[in-house]
């Protein structure tokens, strides 16, 4: 038994219920030694990507070995397998519908197992409805005690996980040109070709608590390195964000593009929120300039 | 001392104020070996009820000799009694108003004392607002140190404990007979005496965060057993419910009735919420077909 | 290294992103044995008088030697200083914003230092929005383990810390003489003078998830001590509203001035909401009548 092991639960069962308050119960039954983190229980009900958007940005924080288990399961009681996963980090226990891919492209899985073995399960006959508390619960707790991966399952090659795709996720460098009047040339002349800055896009995966904007450039990619100088801005609709290190490098109640903690370029509102005063949303597309 | 005891609590204080932070320290200045739990804080304000509802359902996946506490106390500092109780599972502390009722139904009280002794309280003369913090917490570390129920105060009567009850909480067979008029009869004409398919009724007693309604019609009662070959179908209004086994069962955003990770007939809607789709509300009255 | 120590957590950050998740997993990987106590981290965003009203409101029920780490930081990333303060209850660390103003009120500061040592930070170069992670969590860590809070960076002397304050805090005792009609005069008269009633002002400094009215007009204040006979009736626009000991000294729905469970006058709704109620707002001034 390793003493003081981290166990964290993420969910969209909010804090309304006791369900979380039951898995923690079933998981001190079995070790009563390991420690419990609340990451997050206000998932939105069924919404996988905020999930691994939470697990992504927090699994890095914890301590080596810790034990991450996260259910949020549309598929609950249906054909989607119950899977643990070990990686330089710690063990993913959770559905199988790409909850974890975040946190597996930063530490890429090394074992997967099907979790077959009911004799680590709750009951060996699980309820259809709430297998975090039958299946992820009881198993994340044998992990906790040293019970080997291997021992939960049949192994599974790490290339069949499912995988999880959020539209227009990636960003997309653009070099397009375009047509600008020449300046002082008369209205409705032939437009000059020129050549504009460099421009990259990106979306907004993620609005936090505050209202931030956490969009998908990331500021070790290659356009987190073009923007690095923080001679960019961020065109949204008309809305021109210029860039700062800090939230109070523009006045209170104007917008600042920053590299927020998590390591994404954010879009924020000084002491105010970027959701309410630009309307932002997840999967909205922003577009970063380069140039001065 | 029993190191590793859990202690839980259940309140409807809420997360914006620190009260519930406030009873922790409470405890673990008494009682810094126990492992704390939340079961909820976001019974709405006084909803007896449901905080009952919460208890008896979760208390079963707790180790026995957990110590649970559950302050929904409309009348703090009037002359209703603060007790604790004793049972196979474990203790129960808080005021005697029924919060308890669910979980003594299982779990019969052995042992029930009124919390009159003052030198378990924090202090001896408590506030009248906040006995959460000044009699319940205090008294739920010093049994999870080991203290005897009996020293906390003199003894009462389990049959006098306070009962609550709900409205129309049980559900009741009906095998009443209908007229219909017989198949192929002129419109208007004597009706012909058919017995129907035998119903019963239930009432939903919880509407959970995803909006599932969690019916009094139990698995192990006589009710759950007619309906448990999932012939059956639910009668809200003018709505025929299927049963299934998961939610998967029936296509998202279309309603199923299943037996429920508590052991009750829910209500719910793949992906989506009975709540919102059906409208239904704690107290509704749901007619249970049982016959194919 | 002292097993047990208790670290509390209070900020802005809410429960639907993990960052609290996130610094409990920096605080647990620095210091195992601490036990962790979330007060509350639903401060409205960048709210410091809330967030100070919950510390000072909460410190002293916890045991002496806790550390209290809050996270209300509207200037993070600018030039305000980092602290950690060292008083007879404990350790505070956090942003100098005024945060811990109340809880100083009682417990002086002893030692104040400005956290300047960045061995004691979770990197050297910590993130410009997310210090609570950066820097607070793991300074609390280390004090939780025993490092001395000089090690932490220079003294700074307690009376430069930043203090803040609110519009109207401080009740102020009102003398002033009134002129009524003589009773049994004729309308019109000539207005007799006659001193009124002793009367006190407070503020509400706080409203509570229950809706009560948190003012402030403490019970060991002079205003408190004039009160306290339970004569007096506190003035809402024109709701004169009676002293009592419970929220139960009226009939469900009336209003009550009672001492509450911090030690402050409060204005509560027996089994109801004093906001909804009465439409109280943080910042409203109340009459208190202390005569019959």
């Amino acid at each position: 038994m390793k003493p003081n092991t981290l166990v964290t639960l993420t969910t969209d069962f909010g804090l309304q219920d006791a369900y979380v308050g039951v898995m923690k119960g079933v998981i001190w039954g079995i070790a009563p030694q390991v420690k419990l983190v609340d990451l997050t229980h206000s998932i939105a009900p069924q919404d996988l990507w905020a999930a691994r958007f939470q697990l992504a940005n927090s699994v890095p924080y914890f301590p080596p070995g810790t034990v991450h288990v996260a259910v949020v399961d549309p598929g609950v009681g249906s054909q989607r397998r119950a899977i643990a996963i070990q990686c330089s980090q710690g063990w993913l226990v959770g559905p199988d519908n790409g909850l974890f891919g975040g946190v597996l492209e930063r530490y890429p899985a090394q074992k997967v197992v099907n979790l077959s073995d009911r004799s680590y399960w709750r009951e060996r006959s699980p309820s259809f409805t709430f297998q975090g508390r039958d299946i992820f619960a009881p198993v994340a707790a044998h992990l906790a005690q040293g019970v080997a991966l291997e021992a939960l399952g049949e192994a599974i090659a790490p290339h069949q996980l499912v995988q999880l795709t959020l539209p227009a996720l990636e960003f997309e460098p653009v070099f397009e040109p375009v047509f600008k009047p020449k300046p002082g040339s008369k209205s409705g002349s032939k437009p000059v070709r020129e050549p504009i800055p460099e421009r990259i896009w990106a979306t907004v995966q993620h609005l936090d608590h505050f209202g931030n904007g956490i969009t998908t450039l990331g500021y070790t990619s290659r356009g987190g390195a073009l923007f690095r100088g923080m001679h960019g801005r961020v065109q949204i609709g008309s809305s021109l964000i210029p860039a700062g290190k800090t939230y109070g490098a523009v006045p209170p109640g104007e917008a600042v593009a920053l590299w927020g903690s998590h390591g994404w370029l954010e879009i924020a509102v000084n002491q105010g929120s970027a959701r309410a005063v630009l309307g932002l949303s997840v999967g909205d597309r922003v577009e970063i300039l380069l140039g001065d």
